[in-house]
Formats: C-alpha cells, structure tokens, sequence
C-alpha cells in the first residue's frame, strides 16, 4: 500500500445527457457540503420534514407516507414490490422495456405468482388490454413502468389504468424514476397507489435516493399484513416510524443524500412543476427536430415518446461504441445506447432536470454532426 | 405550496461525538463537490477500482469481493446475512447488545433457524463458549459484532472465534461497524469469512455506503446456492459482476458517495493504520481518565472496553435527555444515551475518525464538567 498511488479526485467536466444520472444543479452540491449533523438532530429532523413536504408537492399527493429511501432507484423498485407482496400473492406486470423485466424479477423473489403482459420494447399498453388482463384473476398488485428509461415510452392513461386496477381489486404501482419531476404526473389525481422514483434523473442530485409514496389503500395493506418483509432495510412499516412523528431510529439516514435531495426539490418547487414541464418539453422538441435534420429518426412514435429520454436509432454503418467514447473523449458529453433487444440499435439521450438546458442541445447536436462527417 | 417557505439549509456546526454519524473530513466534503461522471464512465471505473484497492487496506485483506454496498450499514448487515442464508438453514447469533439483535431479526426474515446466544449488554463472548454452541449443531453460519455499537464492548479473540466456526463447518459473519478504520481488525489474519462496516463511523464519511469483504469459502457457498436470493437490490452475485471485470450494470451507483468514500479511505492510508489505531487509543484514553474525574464510571471493563466508542454511567439525579439537549443547544455537542435496557443509564460517546481528536476530547470534558456543576 502507497498512499502516494491515489490521487486527489480530479474527474473530467462531464455533460451527462444519457439515461441518468443527470447533472447535478450547483446549489445541490453547495448544500451538500454543509456541515453534518446527527440523523436525530433537531435540525435533521426539520429537514425531513420540509423534504417529505417538498415531495409531496413533485409527487402531487397528500400521502403522508412520502419519503427518500435509503437506496438508489432500484431500492425504490424494490420497496414498491416487496411491501405490498406476500408469498403466493398474484401480480400482473407490464414489460414492454427492461425495467418491466426487473420488476417481473424482483416480484418473483418476494414469493409473487407473476404474469406478464408483454408488448415489444418502445411500445405502451392500452387500459382496455389492461382491464382485460386484470378481470376474473384476482391480482392483488399491477406494475407499470410510467417513462421507460431502456426504450424512451411514456405510458399514457395512467388514470384510465388505475381505475381498471381498482375496479379489480388491485393495487397499482407505478414505476416513475424517469418522469418525477419532468413530465405531468398526479399521483392523487389519477389515483396512483404506489409509485417511486431517483434522486439522479430531474430532479438534479446525485443517485442515492429513491423517492416513494404510498397512498392509503396501500397503507392498509400494508398493515395487514400477514407475514414479516422478508426485507428489513425497506420495511416500509419499520421506515415509517423513522419519518413518522415517532422518530424511532431504523437505519442511519445519508444525511448528505438527505440536504442534496431537499436542494433538488426546493429548485424545483421555485421553478414551478408547470413551468419545469414545459422547459424539459421545449428542449426535447428541439433536440427531435436536430435529430431529425441528422437522419437519425426516432424510435418511439411522436403519440407516447417521452420528453426526458429520446431514443433514436443509428445511421446506417454508425458504430455504437466507438461514435459514443468519441463524444466522451472529444467533446466530454454522455450518452448512452441501447440494452437488451436494442444494444447497437439506438441511442438514448437524457434531458433531465439540470442537464435539461438549450445549450446542452445545441452542443450535442453540433458534436453529433461534427463526429457523423468524419 | 410557496417555495419561499423553504430557506436556504445552514446546518449547525455540530461536533459529533456520539454514535455515528462522526464528523466529515473536509477533504470528504471537497472530494463529494467534483462533477458527476456517469456510472459507466471509465473515470468512475477507475475510482471503483482504487475504492477496492483501498478498502482491501483498511479491511487487510486479499478477497476480491470487497465492495461498498450501496446503502448505509444497515443495508451491509443485511447483505451480509441475506446472501448466505437459505430458508431452513441453521445460524448462530451472538447477543450482547441492539445489533446482535437486530442481526437475528433480519437472519429470520431469510428463513433462517436461528439459535440465540445471550449475554448481558456489555459484556462479550469467550471463544469457549462458542464453541460449545457450535458444537454437533450443524450451523451454516455464525455472526458476531466485533464493536457493539450500543453497550462499548469490543468483542476481543477474533481469530479463536473464527477457527471454532471452522471446525465446525460455519461461515463467521462479523459486524465492523463502529470497528473499521479505528481498532486493529485483520480480515484475512483472523480468517473471517464476512465483515462489513459503515462509511459515516471511523472512515469519516457521510452516511450511505457499507463496505462489506467476503472471503473465499463465501464466495463459494454464494455460487452453490440453490435458491435466488430474496434480496434483489443486495444480492451479491448481481453487484459483483457490476464491480467485477463485467461491468454488467445492477443498479446506478451512488456516484458522490463513493467519491467520498474514495477520499476517506485515502485518508486513512495516508496516516496508516497504525497511526490511526494509536491515535484512537490515546484519545479514548484521555475521555476516559477524564470521565473518571467527573465520577462518571465507565459502563464497560477496560478487558473489553472499546476505544471508538465510550460508554460511562450517568451520575446520580442526572436528566439524560436534558443533558443531552444543553450539550447540543449550548455546546453544539452531540453525544447519545443508551437504548433497550441501557436507555437512561449510559451515555454514549464516539470518537471515530476526523472526530477523534484531542481538541473534542478537551472540549466535550470541559462542557460537561460546565453543565454538572450548574
């Protein structure tokens, strides 16, 4: 061991425009480096408050059982299923990209009897397919991914879909790590049980963080359960206590994960959600119109393609690697290509919340075009 | 919702002396302001590979698998028990203290038959007495907290432990919480099977990571299972081939908290483990003697006393909890009391890291001596 082998921490000025992370705002790394206090502090303890209700407002709900969890997104994949779930309970779940594929994974190891409903990479689903697949099974539990980070679709009629999980019998979740933050979303106005997201994406902090809420419905069931979480670390019923007015200790809250997520939201909050939207749309918009001029034509039809991640699909004789570690190396901007079905077939491009900015358009667009003539 | 209600954070500057979290290292905070890089980009791979290399130093060991868990300590926990368990297996956990409690709580959420061994809160265990539990038994593992966070015991005969562990065909899983980076913990030497830590204790980082080392006849035992492990978001052979030679993606790593945990376990290199155990020491000794001229006993023997974390008896007629409030209010002071059957008997004080210093010693021993006698 030779210290002198480890340098300072010198990492290049990245413009992360890929699926996320995204970039990180300025004041959120300022917040960041304010000093630490105890995870049962009084000051603490206000920060979560004023973070439960600053999550509210982005969620657009008056769940109580709003809080971060204490993980990256997947956590909060993980904390919707593995809560609402015993061993032997049915689940209807949607996989129309990768992220589906998780939860059909996850469910499945919390003892579900899972269906899918499948429908190809990039496409969405209709209520009435949904309503179909729900009626005479007795689910207790449908999943939906709301922005599929692996294709670019948006899944509309998410009010539509909640109505038929209920008529039903069937909790709703759903999975909305891209979209918080940066297309329309009403968790209490569609009636949305369960739904979870990222720090990382819009809302502009560093991964780490996995905002979720859970609505009444769940709530109870949630209590009545029969057997234990067999998950400790996101028992939500253990959780709760923690961000409840009881305040009995859990796990150790990321204090720092906890000021950067408060930041993110307070920029979101003076922004004003109606206003955020319509910038993440307008410079979607833009970057579709320069990809197009680039022949490089979309991949998920204008009707459900989502403003916070476009995918388009390569020109012809375009190597995906090489042209992506080219815009790295050259131009200190990421993106990201395709997985599963899609590896080598199409880029995916993030504008998420700080990384949602015109320049950052007009930049990547001129770098693409500059790379694609030589 | 009025944005305005939320102020700028301006966060106390406390001195952290209680169980964790201890005080970041303003090289941490400074390391945690670099630009975000993506979670596949080969800069973050590189700072992937050097967070390895430096957690095998700090945990001195050779094991491959020597990750930080992206969670808090908690989360370590559970990852260390989740991926080796499978329903029906037998476990034997120490219980001397919160944590040996809580690690029998979590092993029986996996399925395990869990045998308890009890001891008083601050007291440990004689490697005799394992042994005998172990004995015809047929456990698959046994865990043990080497730091107990909740009583200042520090489990001594490490080594003896682990061999009496081998000879009966179990795995020993060791909780080095409040033990990593502050007291000499050799992984490989004692030939323990699975530790795993916390980055907000001795390595003075925020909260939010658990490094965790398995060693070879764990792997093993994790690449015969017969079951999935529950566990989606902890399970082992997932995040493995993320921090492996793979780079098959799992989940978004928490960027900036492994840049801190990078610049914290830089530091320790830099001053060396021995360094740093001495410099433990000699600061526990100093509150020590200085406890004693206040007549507050301290709670554990010096056997078995652990030097990152004091436990003393409150004086006769003292308030703990309105102690506790004027050290912070008037002081900036966070020192903890006892909980479970220590709550209002003990204090608890850390000094961990960055907080181990002789200046917080002074300080917290002249605030104290202020408080008693007003």
């Amino acid at each position: 061991m030779n210290p002198a082998d480890y340098k300072d921490l010198n990492t290049s000025p990245r413009i992360l425009l890929g699926p996320g992370p995204s970039m990180v705002h300025p004041r959120v790394l300022r917040a960041m480096a304010q000093p630490l206090v105890g995870h049962l502090d009084p000051e603490f303890l206000k920060v979560m408050n004023e973070t439960q209700e600053l999550l509210r407002y982005v969620f657009q709900t008056q769940n109580p059982l709003t809080i971060p969890i204490s993980g990256t997104g997947s956590a909060g994949m993980e904390a919707a299923l593995c809560n609402f779930i015993e061993p032997g309970d049915k689940a209807l779940i949607g996989v129309n990209g990768y992220f589906g594929e998780r939860m059909v994974e996850i469910a499945g190891r919390y003892g579900a009897q899972v269906d899918r409903l499948d429908r190809p990479w990039g496409a969405v689903f209709a209520p009435d397919e949904i309503e179909d697949a729900l009626r005479d099974k007795g689910y207790k539990l449908a999943a939906f991914v709301h922005a599929e980070t692996s294709t670019g679709a948006l899944q509309p009629h998410v009010a539509e879909i909640a109505a038929a999980c209920h008529r039903h019998g069937a909790l709703l979740v759903l999975d909305t790590v891209t979209s918080l933050g940066g297309v329309p979303l009403k968790i209490d106005e569609w009636d949305v049980d369960i739904a979870y997201s990222g720090s990382q994406k819009c809302l502009s902090c560093p991964p780490g963080l996995a905002p979720i809420t859970v609505g009444a419905r769940a709530r109870d069931l949630l209590r009545s359960r029969k057997t234990k979480v067999a998950n400790w670390y996101l028992d939500l019923s253990l959780v709760e206590k923690y961000w409840g007015s009881e305040r009995t200790y859990h796990h150790t809250a990321p204090i720092t994960m906890n000021y950067a997520l408060r930041e993110g939201l307070r920029i979101v909050a003076e922004e004003g959600l109606e206003a955020r939207f319509a910038r993440h749309r307008a410079n979607a918009e833009l970057l579709w119109a320069g990809l197009e001029e680039l022949d490089l034509p979309p991949f998920v039809p204008l009707a459900h393609r989502n403003v916070t991640l476009t995918t388009c699909q390569l020109a012809p004789g375009m190597d995906d690697p090489t042209f992506r570690r080219r815009l790295l190396d050259e131009y200190n901007i990421e993106i990201s290509g395709g997985f599963g079905p899609l590896k080598g077939k199409i880029f995916r491009i993030g504008l998420m919340g700080f990384s949602s900015r015109r320049e950052n358009v007009a930049l990547l667009l001129t770098a693409m075009r500059q790379l694609m003539l030589r």
